[in-house]
């Protein structure tokens, strides 16, 4: 069947269950009454610490086929998923379903616990390197993995769409009772966001650590009334792997053109104004836009109420400026910015469902303004692709665009046209994660082209005299350059089943053809 | 039925439901799954602030025959609770269930909502006053109220035994999209310690603020993915009240004695050593226990964890001075105290949940080490009366104590053997509110009694040369003062449930016999 977005999308899809079509941003409601975990009892003396990670799970009861849930604020910096898998697999487990909040390249071990059956579910944000390949090109985990944005993950485990068995933590700093926080220790990482949520709805949450701190924790994130275990480990990650290089303000010329010419359509929209709400995402021009909207708001003295979202040391110091008033803060990119949480009351932590998960009475994701995102396509629908390539290879992530997409009064792509030849803007997404009917603007080094169904926003910048080019005539431009794409050939085998944020089904990925 | 400590307790008690009795303090585990609110979802631009109280319960749907929940930080200052029923008797609206935290004089105009019919039902930790006295002579409830601990109530809530409709949220700092604390604004009462789990399981919540202020709230006791409304009005109470002359040391010479001498008995039980945490009720001789304690602490060098419970300005001298690492603060006693909080982050704060629910993975009473608590009765097998007075009146409070005497290593009950001729030592305690089992020693002004079950500290205090009197010798001793206390004559109506904090039956008050 079509969705809304004129995907089609089975009615089910083997291993996955039935498919819910996408069918527009607040279109599905939701029923019934939120997941429960079973309720324990505490008793005075009861002790948490576990020698290691194999008596946490052995305590935490673990057996075949259960889903453990895992976080990725330490990036491409964690060592916890490689521990927690390498100790399953020596004790034979097998079935696991990995529910990660994402996967970087430092899980790429995680092949061969697939190979060995160790693993046969997967539900991320993002797939990148060897383990995205192998999946698109051989299906090696025998069945789709399932990719969900920031807040769809906190939605699917609020619901009780997934079930978490044991929810694995790495904390930079806990008490032995397991009351935690991201911020302080050596492997600090900042917020917390996701696993805020895992420990509420887990049946058992294990805490490892590399910084067993005197009870009680004075800043806690996650407090000891729903954690099981306490694991000391000697290290859980490097923190110096979290950046990698997205958090720097970018020099290529094309990208800063790009954010210029993004800088003039927020400004000419109007929503840049005393009190606006603002994300961008990491990394390419989206970050260079905030150096041309704070000179702006610097010039014409406006304050925003927040800016929110992955917070880098950029968006720091716009706080520590005086141009933001807070920071709303899910996951920290960088070791500036985890200071700046750990001694600025203004810099305040959110749970991934207090960011994106639509299905609760507020999200910070609907008080945005603006949200400046990046794309790896971008089609005439307008339509956003950041997961998969042209090639069809898995290599993103959703992260929380279609979540801020959705919520922000003003959502603008910066991507360039083309790529190494290969153009970014097309006739027809690869697949889609952000839905057109979220996107308003697409800017490039070569035009911008305003969503035909924003025609307040193509009023306001003819007003500005800022051209709106059609996004048809501007794939046709590009394509003299980089020529027609060709179509990747695709075998009927579902790889991947890309989940809006309320739990419809927005695109499926199918096994590439060799 | 007998219950555990030999109280009659009815299988079945009208309006109540079956009676489950109480079996020893950790003696009934729970079962099935938490508690769970309905899945809602948010959109862009919803608008949460309504005009006026009114407006807002009619938003919630409020209909006859709901439960409401309630907090009483502001204590004797509370405006809300009046100005909520007011609301509820001029819509009309009848058969309501309050389910506070804890009602105190301020609330007396809760008569004429009883008598009229627009609340039929009481949840409470403590009633006094003319309240209190109607319900034990006239039954004017016509069912009995249910008396909770605070652990006992956030258990209640998670467990799903009680169900909020709406949870009413008093806010001295509140932002449009309802996040809040209780610590900023002309009447910051602190911690939010029981609205906090309330929040968290009705299904509406309505926030009241007197003061509104820019969104992002950057502290956020509760998050706005738990609030459905917030109405701003003039002012939610009176903020000086709070403080009742509970929080100063007394100069009562009689409670001195008894300080001194429990501080004695501390210091010979071994408890009080490097690391050890601590509570004491609030009043009386409990917080000059205090006093003697810090002299030692201060002598031997000797720095506690953590010191919790409702906190005082006496506690937070304590931390102050670098006598505890840490206060944990559920219910904040005076404006010293809510400043602390507010600018200490070793003062931290906790859900009810938190401090003394039994039923979770941790609760901070189960960390105590040492406990010391009031009574206004005590008898023979340690039963602790703080609600009932021997003439059967309701004029107490359940609090934290049977919470924190069943977590703690030691608890210590430090009472004057009588009050204006009446004995508080007895043969049967009026009602049951913290078992026996679950107390370690008697300290009055003519003589310390150790539990028998205490052998170990019966030991210790023999070793330090302090003399264990044995309860019944003690009993008699103040008969000879006082005469036989006169045993008040009951109905056979049952006015009160008094549950253990696990969801069992301790006692059942009768309607007193004109």
């Amino acid at each position: 069947m079509l969705n809304k977005i004129k995907r089609d999308i089975p009615r089910h899809i083997d291993s996955y269950g039935d498919a819910k079509p996408y069918a527009g941003p607040f279109a599905t409601k939701p029923e019934g009454i939120r997941m429960s975990p079973k309720i324990v009892a505490s008793k005075p003396l009861d002790d948490k610490m576990v020698a290691n990670i194999r008596e946490a799970l052995e305590k935490a009861e673990v057996r075949d086929g259960m889903t453990i849930s895992f976080h990725h604020h330490l990036r491409n910096g964690d060592y916890i998923l490689n521990s927690v898998l390498d100790e399953l697999a020596a004790m034979d487990i097998k079935d696991i379903t990995i529910f990660a909040s994402s996967l970087t390249n430092a899980h790429e071990p995680l092949i061969e616990h697939i190979k060995s059956g160790v693993v046969t579910g997967l539900n991320t944000s993002g797939l990148r390197g060897a383990i995205g390949r192998a999946q698109a090109e051989e299906n090696i985990l025998g069945k789709p993995v399932v990719f969900r944005t920031h807040g769809g993950r906190a939605r699917a485990i609020e619901s009780g769409e997934v079930k978490i068995d044991i929810a694995i933590i790495g904390a930079p700093a806990c008490d032995e009772m397991g009351n935690m926080n991201g911020m302080e220790g050596k492997s600090a990482f900042g917020a917390m966001g996701y696993p805020i949520v895992d420990a509420q709805y887990a049946d058992k949450v294990i805490a490892i650590t590399d910084n067993l701190m005197p009870f009680p924790l004075n800043r806690i994130s996650i407090p000891m009334t729903l954690v099981d275990y306490v694991v000391v480990v000697d290290s859980i990650g490097d923190p110096t792997k979290i950046a990698t290089g997205a958090t720097r303000v970018t020099k290529n010329p094309t990208d800063l053109l790009i954010a210029e010419n993004a800088a003039k359509v927020l400004i000419a929209s109007g929503y840049v104004k005393e009190g606006f709400a603002f994300q961008a995402g990491s990394g390419g021009p989206s970050l260079a836009v905030c150096k041309f909207l704070r000179e702006y708001m610097i010039e014409n003295k406006i304050t925003g109420s927040f800016a929110a979202g992955g917070v880098t040391s950029y968006l720091v110091k716009l706080l520590e400026e005086g141009l933001f008033k807070a920071l709303l803060d899910t996951q920290t990119f960088d070791a500036d910015a985890v200071d700046s949480m750990k001694r600025n009351p203004n810099h305040i932590e959110m749970s991934a469902a207090m960011y994106a998960n639509p299905h609760n009475k507020s999200c910070t994701a609907h008080q945005l303004d603006i949200m400046v995102l990046s794309a790896t396509e971008i089609d005439e629908n307008f339509n956003i692709n950041s997961l998969t390539g042209s090639t069809g290879m898995i290599m993103g992530a959703l992260g929380g665009a279609p979540d801020t997409a959705a919520g922000a009064k003003l959502t603008v792509v910066v991507a360039p046209t083309m790529r190494k030849r290969i153009p970014i803007v097309v006739e027809e997404v690869t697949n889609v994660v952000t839905p057109g009917d979220t996107v308003d603007v697409l800017v490039t080094e070569r035009g911008i082209c305003v969503n035909p169904a924003r025609k307040d926003l193509i009023e306001k910048l003819k007003t500005a005299g800022i051209e709106n080019m059609d996004i048809k005539a501007l794939r046709e431009k590009v394509e003299r350059f980089t020529g027609k794409p060709e179509r990747v050939e695709y075998t009927d085998e579902i790889v991947g089943v890309i989940e809006y944020r309320d739990g419809t089904v927005t695109d499926v990925i199918y096994k590439t053809k060799k």
